[in-house]
């Protein structure tokens, strides 16, 4: 597209088409995981009966179908500020990437299994352990590609790229103690989940990031 | 890719992918949703007995199938217009985008309830409460637009949006009064929907719109 | 992005936007339509007792699947090659579209019915009358582009997109014979699918075309 | 968007729009079948008694599920890589294309086949023949794409199409084995997919690729 001398025009070209490609194949995931919350709604079996009290029985598979939606939408809103702050991508990344869609993958599972069985350790552990390595990976992720050198212009992204390391380190923090409260209250464990509230605010206070 | 002085190029390039992505990330959740809509069909249990029956059984659930169907392809074409007046989107939008996509995501749910229970009160009122909010979110997603600026060129995208918000609460007034229209007689609340027709035209007439 | 001084830059700006947008989403629900196929195989219940025996039973299942595949396969190559040669989009190209994609959505519960009750007169009537509005509204789609001069390069794209107009008459003409046979006999209607290659290759041979 | 003056300015643009509309296609064709893996997991019926023993009894169905997640996300780099090398499509590679995909969306059912019954001769059997006709394709488009020209630079990326043709011959031969030794011992013919790692390795070592 641009016409150079020394023969290596491709290569810019290359790099802007990973990181574009990247975005998609995530926005792909990303979009299809949060529809796909939806379906234990569609599956549910309302019999000809009482519709409102079906309803009103499928209330906590309805509130965990939120709560998964504004994790994987707020996953998605950093990825793409993320992305949007990188030049380019290299084979590790993209191992990296994979590791985190596969935790946005595998969400819609613990979702099911928490809004049916809400008051099990089991679920609400796996629902836990879940965030706790989606949180990790998203962390090592952005922490990457600062390390590596592959944002846009070195200074301003790599801070905004750092803003975002801390704000998934403040995530990290806010779900451990959840997972060995689930074996003791599944219900106080959810409760703390809360913590993430003041610490994400804490880490914006500390961090602040604009997009 | 276009090289300045200033040291600032990338700040028109992020926020044209900030829209690009924000279209993507939009397009395949409609994308999604719209193709799940199908769902409850394929998994319906056809015996091997009369298929002809079976099928002419199935046609309620075939006409909500169409009607999201349409539901979701209007808002999807009325996405595509407004963002394609948009020159670069903030976090606030982005967040208004996710409660907006929220409402189409849920909506193969009651669509669901209402290709199988369309005489019940709760399965009419929590289809026309869907739409409601859906309405009422995307029309308060390209007021913000507007209001904050973040058309193309100020004057006539904004006249653009405009149209599309007056379009937007003509659907909100529509579908209002088939909410307790519903605990009356579902029946003529989902006729009432058909108020949506003159109010649409009604509005594209005084706000009339080319996309 | 680039600079003018009458103000209306835009305009083709806006316009190269709404074909990508439509590509995109299009390619959206062809990707998820196509994918969605394999859900009545993933859901089939296979006991533990003899796999393979349950596999074979399986095989006309697969065999719809593959058809459908190629099906909706061989309308995203038509679709591709089509946008690849137009500049703009209007709303009505947008309806028209919206309507074509409904019965690409539609086909995964066809395909699913046929696929369990491949000898019922009403399953195979179904599938031959969801081919029959996608191919008549895919010729349409492409006729209107070709009539409202919404192609790229006047000459050229519309000789390419006049092609593709006649090969989907051929669709048209290669599917109709079955849909009354199908009342007679489900296998015949079934074989006289196989029209459609004749028929392609004749409106190849008189419309030939290259990508 | 150029202004020439021989009147063929689109036949670049065409090309390029091939390229990406073949990636955006298939982009999400990977993303729906890698987030439909999950389906097994979230329709398995969980009952109201001992949550982490039924938990326990899925982890066949997980590792299965995260196998098939490694195989998909790999193509997807693959692909990736691939497709950022070439600088047009023709018809015959759009339609090779198609059946490595058929081979990716038909995964989930192997898979979902596999995790149920991995002690099964056929159930190991067809899942090893979806990977073999998987990595023949692949390597067939690749192949193709070298000896047709098809390539952004001849010599620098037909060595990094060639490095992957070479890969893709590794993993049919990696798989290959594991057919006939299902007949004989399913378990061992899993152990055999091991194989694939050194075979990776000499094939990376040999033909070695960077990106």
């Amino acid at each position: 597209m641009t016409s150079t001398q020394d023969g290596e025009p491709q290569v810019e070209r290359i790099a802007a088409t990973g990181v574009d490609r990247l975005g998609a194949f995530s926005d792909g995931v990303f979009a299809i995981a949060i529809t796909l919350l939806v379906l234990p709604l569609t599956e549910a079996e309302i019999g000809d009966g009482d519709v409102g009290a079906a309803l009103a029985a499928l209330l906590p598979r309805m509130l965990t179908f939120a709560l998964s939606f504004a994790v994987i939408g707020r996953y998605w809103v950093l990825h793409h500020g993320a992305l949007s702050r990188m030049a380019r991508v290299d084979g590790r990344l993209l191992a990296l990437n994979l590791v985190f869609l596969f935790c946005v993958v595998f969400l819609p599972f613990p979702t099911s299994l928490l809004g049916e069985h809400g008051d099990s350790t089991p679920a609400v552990a796996l629902y836990a352990g879940n965030l706790i390595v989606a949180a990790s990976t998203s962390t090592l992720l952005w922490a990457y590609a600062v390390r590596h050198d592959l944002t846009v212009s070195a200074e301003r992204s790599s801070t905004a790229l750092r803003a975002k390391v801390v704000n998934g380190l403040a995530a990290v923090v806010a779900f451990v103690p959840s997972l060995p409260l689930a074996f003791v209250s599944p219900t106080w464990a959810k409760v703390s989940w809360l913590l993430l509230i003041p610490l994400s605010a804490l880490a914006g206070r500390l961090f602040p990031t604009r997009d």
